[in-house]
Order: structure tokens, then C-alpha cells, then sequence
């Protein structure tokens, strides 16, 4: 199968989406109602078949999501509620987390039953067939009330390992009560390939019907887990977007959809939503306030950047030697990096896409070089400050004087009696004129950023469309000796594009000021705004 | 075996650790000579067999590298010096390349050459016959040079699948010239397990001798790969501390080495090594300027850390239950979080850890339950900042008033005619007195941490001791029409312990001193201090 192409593939497995409930068990993530229902739309429009929205048992604001996800047209997706099966003393129609699953309203249900006889017999003081009981009547039950029934077979591989006859059994249970997909979880994550491959095989065979894998992460072996019951069988595979959840995570729907549908021949979402897949993970990766990792499997804004010298070469000419997939399939695309090991080949490669020109033998070349080494270890680096990188690269070579210059500037906060201020003041020199102006803000560096654009502004009015997206400050590790420097990494948009700039400095302000000049200067270079005369 | 109790295990993979050459690759990462040497010391402890030092042809700072760390006296480890075949043209003993990799006197020399026909014919525009005579005459050459020679063939699986003679032809040229080690390795990270395991055993079948993996994560699969090559045959396994390198890194040896040691029975390192794991992934986290993941896999603050309030119940009776290894085994230890699911035994469990009585049925719970998730609805969190959480629940539970209050302060900062400077002044109150003082800093929350410590010494001289080790801030999603709220985290440290504190405000100076109040009220508190009477 040619992975380069996409073509046309047979089988099909449905991927089952528990980025709102096991996701949003992570430390650091906490959705709102409104994140949940963009989500669920974001989900659907990439095609993924089934949606774990919640646990409305556990959390009151689940109950919300479930009556306003109703109300949202779905064209793939179908929403499934999550709960356990019923409590031991309770009768199924009785118990009030089933009664919550029900009332949720969703076309389908998962619960989850315990697979493992250490768990049942040793944490619950439950017998074999007390766990049986709860886990057919409740199966049972949810199918009498309409539901399609998701059965999560809860530390299966764990308990297929010590009892192999007790885990069947419970499986077995559940899809006789008539349970339409059979779950097998590998809840502590710390599950091999080779286990999960046996044990999934044996419950095709022994047990048959519609399978699934629910992996995590704890071994770093949750995508490959999947990707080894699917082989066994397994046709349903659960995860999270950008594999977020509790300790190290869910399988990486991220990862899984691509492999699965690009290597192996199943069919997992159009080729148009897979080319979605990266917006998708940036996504929900803004909503979860984390940054995507840079270097995040097939995604990140690492994941097709070629850096040593000795690659770049060699990419320029036969792109799939160097890349797996054609990056596009997901979303994503080339870039060409600067590095330490950056060789003369990046250089000129950088100058020809800012349209500069500078040949291999062009002395400036060895000038640059030698500059970009000297600023990477002072701390500048210029991944994802693009524009600084470029307006160092146009000085170099084309000596043209910048747009404006900072005469001086302050900045005061404080809290008094009643309320908190930022106030910034800056005074900016364009030719023989200058403009010293103040300007509010939600803190100095954005006090600053409005005063710059502010004084600015009276010169190139354009400026008024700049506005600060992402603001980084990572503290330096000092040699013994010296102080710590602070790196700084702007984002900026115009609405339209965005570009990213760096400013090093020991003070976090002064290192602020310069990437945020720089910001401003590339925005007037690159928009064409006319010099204004001496 | 027994992944509970670490017991002794048989046959032997040697880790070859490339951290410092693949993985300085990585964007973002630059090590200084420093860093590098005391990387090679703390690989050594860990009982690592290789390292590869450097790329001595491609990288003028790795030369001075490889005199340095020969001073270095070490116990396991040998280091490799890295770099490719000669170069077509050249003969073997006047290659400038090959030279430099003889020049820096390691015992282990490790080279690359082409396995795949794509790069040998399209992109270098070699025959056959040449690519062989490069990879057979500098391996016998430096063999005769006395070095132990890893060969990686790059690109293996990939040329393998396209034309396996091909690719079985080059690795048999390698080790009939005397390679020690014939590295597969998958350099674009695409392949799937079952190829790598299909590859390694055809290889280890045709060609035999002792086999190594080189794998990379583009697929999110190289700790996968890594591990069925190993069930393949190969017995040395190349990768990075926490995964670092280029695009999407290499295998990550924080997750081969106890995976293959706990899980697979094999020797690795010695078991008091594995638990200096997490140590030793902080420390080259540190030296990367990268944070260590939290979700990272074994290592990672969160891979044993228990949120749902099912879960915490359990953990409690019986670890293995929800543990897929024991944590302290690699350094890790269990943890009990709060969450938005948090049920009343996480509250029970928190309260019992600090030391204060609260009961199941206590009234107290219900209030404290409610305010967490009202706090945690308005952008607290509490994971890192289980310090403020603590002050929390006893102000909750104790009443008692704190140590100090602020009464005002202000904040400056900027730069006139030459230097940058920041300044904070701040009046606290402690009983009836109060202190009005100003401090300098280098940003403004260092300034204003410097006031608010300088201030309060005069109360309590042992708030000298505290110092900021880390501060992050998070700008908060706002709903429409709210202005963006902003977190920050704060990490102090008495250079004993460390703990975690949080603010939360739409300024940002605010949040932060919010967390530092929090930081110093909280090491009053724990340190014993005597309070200041009215």
C-alpha cells in the first residue's frame, strides 16, 4: 500500500473519542461546558464515530452537557454517556448512577465492570457471581431501555494474565446480555504488544463479536498497544486528541487514525478530515491550555522539520526519503530549521524563502554563520521566531535601517486603594520626528506592547492590526558566575498570518521590548509600508 | 517475572545513549561543553554501556568536547564518536571526515552509511559497488585503527522493504569488514512493529552477530520498535534520555530501560541505577531547558498520581491493583491529586497528609468540596500547588488568621538613559505594626518577591531563606464577553524542599503575588514560625 498516496482502503475501525471524560481526568485540564460542546462539533466534523461526553454520575456539569450536546446536529458522531455498572446492593433498576445514564438521554451507553479477580474479590469483597450479576443486568437493562452498549472490560489484560478463565467470563457475561462492543481495557497501562495481541486473539475466538481496545500510556506503548489488538482484531479503538488523560495519558487518537489509515490499510475518516487532523489537535490543545508539543507525532511543528545539514540536502531533492508521509495528509507540512549543525545549504535555503539572494560562495555566508552561532549560544533561538530571524538575515544583507527607534520607555504597576494598573510609557523616533506617548494595560508587557503601537501608530497606522498572540518566557541557565538571561518568544498576528519573534536579555522587560520591536519592525517590512524620510 | 519486586534477570541490552549528538538535534535544545560533560557523568552512574559523544566532522565545539572528556574518569561507559562513511571520492585514509573521528581518540567509533538504493542512486548517485567499497573500507580501516565500530545503516527498514538484497548486502559488507555492532535503524520513524521484527530476524538470520536498533518516534512508536527488535535479536538499543532529538525524537530510554528490565527480563542497569531514573531525566530535562513532562511515562510527576475518586479508594488498599509497576523502582513516587471528580475520600486523604482532622461525615467537607470546584471553575488549579491548597483547607478547617497582610504596593520599571532596572516597594502588616519598604529585582515579580521578603524579615527573619526556583504563568480562556484571566504557578524553595503555590487574576502582577503570598504564609507555617502577637 503506497503510504504516499492515500489510497482508497477496505476495513474500517471506528475510533471512540473519550477526550471529555478520561482526557479530561489529566492534572492541568478542566473544560468548561462551552469548550465541551465546540469540541463534540470539532470531534464530529473529523469524523470520529463515537463520543464519550461525560460521567454524569460523577460530575454535575456533565448532566448540562448532555441536555445542551442534544440540541448541537450531528452528521458522524454519536454521544455515549459513561458509568459503572450497577452497585452491589443495588437492583439495576434501582441503582442512581444508572438512573443517570439513562437519564442523559445518549444513543449509546458505556459501562465499565470489573475484569480482574483482584479487584473484585480482594478491593470490593465481592464474589464471581455477584461481578456477573452486575455486569449482565446491567448490560441487560441499557439494552432493554434502547441503548447501544459499550462494555469496558476494566484491567482486562491484567486479569486475563493472573485468571485467564475469570476475565473471559466476564466478557463473556456482558455479551451474552447483549453488549454491541466488547472494550478490553488495559487500565494501569502497563501492558506489551505481545500480551495484548494473545489476549485479544483469544477473546475473538472464545467469545467473537465486535471488538475494542481501550489503551494507556503508562509504558509508552498506548499507540502501539492499539494498533496490536486491531491486528488481533479489535475494531474499535479508544483514545484522546493529543492523548491527554489521567497520568501519562490515553492512546493518541492523533497518532492511531494516521498509522491505522496510512499504513495499514483500514479505513478511518475521509482523506479530508484526516488533512484535518493537525488544526484538530491544535484545537483541542488551546481549549486544554497547553501548548502542542513541538515535536508531537505527525502534528507538531517539529514533526517534518529537517535540521542537520547533511538532511536538508537531501530533502530539497526526494522528499520521501526523509519523510514517512507526505505531511499534508494530516495537516501539516515541511520546514527548513536552523541549528547549530546548521550548514551552509539551511542558510541559503532560509535567504530563498525570505527572497534574498545568497549563493553558496557569497561571503556573507560565512559572516551569518558565524553570527547565528555566537546569538544561538547567548540564547537566542530563532525556531519559532521566524520574523527575527529574517529581519537579522535582510541587515546582514541588505542593510536597509530599520522603521523606527526606541528612545526610551517606562513602566509602573501597582494596586492602591482600590484597583490594580500597568501603565507604559515610550518614546519612538522615526527620522528626525519622534512620538512619546502612555498607554494602559493587563500588565507591563502588554502595557508596553499598546504604548509601542500606540506612539507607532501615528507613523504607520497599519500597526493597529498587530496583536499579541502568545507570549513565552523561558529563564536561561547561567554558566557559573553570570546571571540568568531570559528568553522571550512573541507570537503576533494580524488576523491573517501569524509570525514569532525572540528577545534575550537579563531583564524579562528589556528582552520583551526587543521581541515585540522586532514584531513590529517585520510586520512594516513585510506589509510594505513606506519608509517615512529623514 | 515479577515487575513488582525487580528480581534478577539474564540476558543483557546495552543502552547506547546518542542524547548528546540525535538528540542535540532536537529544535530548541542547544548543551553547552558543560552541560555535555556532565551529562556523560550522570549517563555513566546510570550504568549506561555507550555514548555518543559528538559529530566531530560536522561540529567545531564536539572537537574539544572529546579532548575534555577523556579527563573524565568513568565506570560503565565508553564513548562513540559519530560521523558517515568516507565520502565517495576519497580514499579512506585521506578523508577528512574519517580523520576527525580517529582524531578524537574514543574507544568506540560509530558511522552511518546507506542501506536504501534511493539515497544511494537518486540522491548520491552511486552505484552499487561504490557504496559497498565506502561502508566495507572505512569500516576495516578504522578497525585496523583499533576502535570498536558500531555501524548504524540508516534507513534500514525502509530500504529493506523496498529491495531487502540491497539492504541485507550493505550490513553484510559492514560486518564482514569487522563492524561490532550492526544498527538498524528506521530514520524516517515510520515503520510499524511487526516490519521491525520481521527485518531484525531476517537480518539476525542472514547476517548474525550482535544486532542494535536505532529508532525514531515519528509514528509514536519507537519505544515499540525498540522493544520487538530486541524480541528479534538485537541486543543494543540506541536512543535519548526523555526522547530528545530531531522532529519527533529518538526512543526514549527513559521508557525502554524499565520496560525491558521490570517487564521483559532482561539486564539493563543495575536496580539502584533504575531508581536514579526520574533523577536522572530531571536533570538532563533541566540542562534541555525543557520541563519535564508531567505525563510523562514512569518518570513523569503525574505517572502515579491518582485522581478519580474511584480510583483513590482503591490505590489505597492495594497499590498493584491500579500500578503497573511499583514507583519507587524507578524513582517515582504515588500521589493523590484533586480534580473536578474529586470525591470526599481524595478531600479525607489530602487532610490526612497535612496533618489535619477531618472525617467522612464531617459538615466541613461539603463546604470545602464546593469551594475547590467553584475555584477550580474560576481558573484555580491545584496540581503544583498543593501548598495553596493546604493553606485552603486549614483556613477552612482551622481558622487561623494568617501571618501577615499587604497592604499596598507598586511596581516600576524601565530603562532611561543607560541601564534597565525594576523596582517593587510594598507595606505588610503583621498585628498592629507594619513595614513600608522598596526592592530591586530583575523583572517585576522578582523585585516584588524581593519587597515582600525583605518587608516581612524584619517580622520573620527566616523568610530570607525561601527563593523562586520556577514561575509560570497561563493566560485562561474567558468565556464571551470576560476579560482573560491569567494563573500563575509559582515553585519555591528553602533549598531543602519545594513547594507550589497559585493566583489567579486578570493581571497579571496580581496572580503572582497572590502565589507568593501564599508561598511565604505556607513556609511560616510548615517551618514552626511563632507567630507575631496583636
Amino acid at each position: 500500500m503506497d503510504r504516499h498516496s492515500g489510497k482508497e482502503l477496505s476495513e474500517r475501525v471506528f475510533l471512540y473519542d473519550t477526550t471529555l471524560r478520561d482526557g479530561a481526568q489529566m492534572e492541568d485540564i478542566s473544560f468548561t461546558l462551552e469548550d465541551k460542546l465546540r469540541i463534540v462539533s470539532r470531534l464530529d466534523s473529523l469524523g470520529i464515530s463515537l463520543i464519550e461526553g461525560g460521567w454524569p454520575g460523577a460530575n454535575p456539569k456533565d448532566r448540562e452537557f448532555f441536555a445542551r450536546v442534544r440540541e448541537i446536529e450531528l452528521k458522524h458522531a454519536r454521544i455515549a454517556a459513561f458509568g459503572s455498572t450497577r452497585k452491589a446492593g443495588n437492583s439495576v433498576s434501582r441503582d442512581p448512577v444508572v438512573a443517570d445514564l439513562l437519564e442523559a438521554r445518549t444513543p449509546v451507553v458505556t459501562i465499565f465492570g470489573k475484569s480482574w479477580h483482584l479487584h473484585v474479590r480482594d478491593i470490593l469483597g465481592l464474589s464471581r457471581e455477584q461481578n456477573l450479576s452486575m455486569i449482565r443486568e446491567t448490560v441487560d437493562y441499557l439494552k432493554q431501555n434502547g441503548r447501544e452498549v459499550v462494555y469496558d472490560a476494566e484491567h482486562f489484560f491484567d486479569g486475563f494474565d493472573d485468571d485467564p478463565d475469570f476475565a473471559l467470563e466476564t466478557v463473556r457475561a456482558a455479551r451474552e446480555a447483549g453488549a454491541d462492543w466488547i472494550v478490553l481495557c488495559d487500565t494501569n497501562g502497563g501492558s506489551l504488544p505481545d500480551a495484548i495481541s494473545l489476549a485479544t486473539a483469544r477473546v475473538a475466538k472464545d467469545v467473537g463479536g465486535a471488538l475494542g481496545i481501550h489503551a494507556h500510556n503508562d509504558s509508552e506503548l498506548a499507540v502501539a498497544n492499539s494498533l496490536a489488538a486491531v491486528l488481533a482484531g479489535a475494531r474499535q479503538v479508544h483514545g484522546t486528541i493529543n492523548g491527554i488523560g489521567e497520568r501519562c495519558g490515553n492512546a493518541n487518537l492523533v497518532s492511531v487514525a494516521p498509522n491505522l489509515a496510512l499504513k495499514m490499510g483500514f479505513f478511518v475518516m475521509e482523506p479530508a478530515a484526516l488533512a484535518r487532523l493537525r488544526d484538530s489537535a491544535a484545537f483541542v490543545s488551546e481549549l486544554s491550555n497547553r501548548a502542542l508539543p513541538k515535536n508531537m507525532p505527525f502534528v507538531g511543528e517539529s514533526a517534518f522539520a529537517h535540521k542537520a545539514g547533511v538532511h536538508v540536502h537531501a530533502v530539497r531533492k526526494v522528499s520521501r526519503a526523509y519523510e514517512h508521509i507526505r505531511p499534508e495528509l494530516v495537516g501539516n507540512r515541511q520546514r527548513i530549521l536552523l541549528s547549530e549543525q546548521s550548514g551552509r545549504s539551511n542558510l541559503v535555503e532560509k535567504a530563498r524563502q525570505y527572497g534574498l539572494s545568497l549563493e553558496d560562495g557569497d561571503s556573507h555566508l560565512s559572516t551569518l554563520l558565524a553570527r547565528l552561532k555566537e546569538m544561538e549560544y547567548a540564547g537566542y533561538q530563532f525556531e519559532g521566531a521566524d520574523a527575527s530571524f529574517e529581519l537579522l538575515m535582510r541587515q546582514a544583507l541588505e542593510r536597509t535601517d530599520p522603521f523606527f527607534r526606541i528612545d526610551f520607555f517606562r513602566i509602573a504597576m501597582g494596586r492602591g486603594e482600590k484597583d490594580g494598573y500597568a501603565e507604559a510609557t515610550v518614546q519612538v523616533r522615526v527620522g528626525s520626528q519622534s512620538e512619546h506617548t502612555a498607554a494602559l494595560g493587563n500588565g507591563p508587557v502588554n502595557a508596553l506592547d499598546n504604548a509601542l503601537r500606540k506612539a507607532l501608530s501615528t507613523f504607520y497606522p497599519e500597526v493597529r492590526h498587530i496583536s499579541l498572540l502568545d507570549y513565552k518566557v523561558r529563564v536561561l541557565s547561567g554558566s557559573a558566575g553570570t546571571a540568568s538571561r531570559v528568553r522571550v518568544l512573541v507570537e503576533s498576528s494580524d488576523g491573517r498570518r501569524k509570525w514569532g519573534t525572540v528577545g534575550v536579555s537579563e531583564n524579562v522587560i528589556e528582552a520583551s521590548l526587543d521581541a515585540l520591536k522586532d514584531s513590529v519592525e517585520h510586520y512594516l517590512l513585510t506589509s510594505g509600508a513606506l519608509r517615512h524620510g529623514e
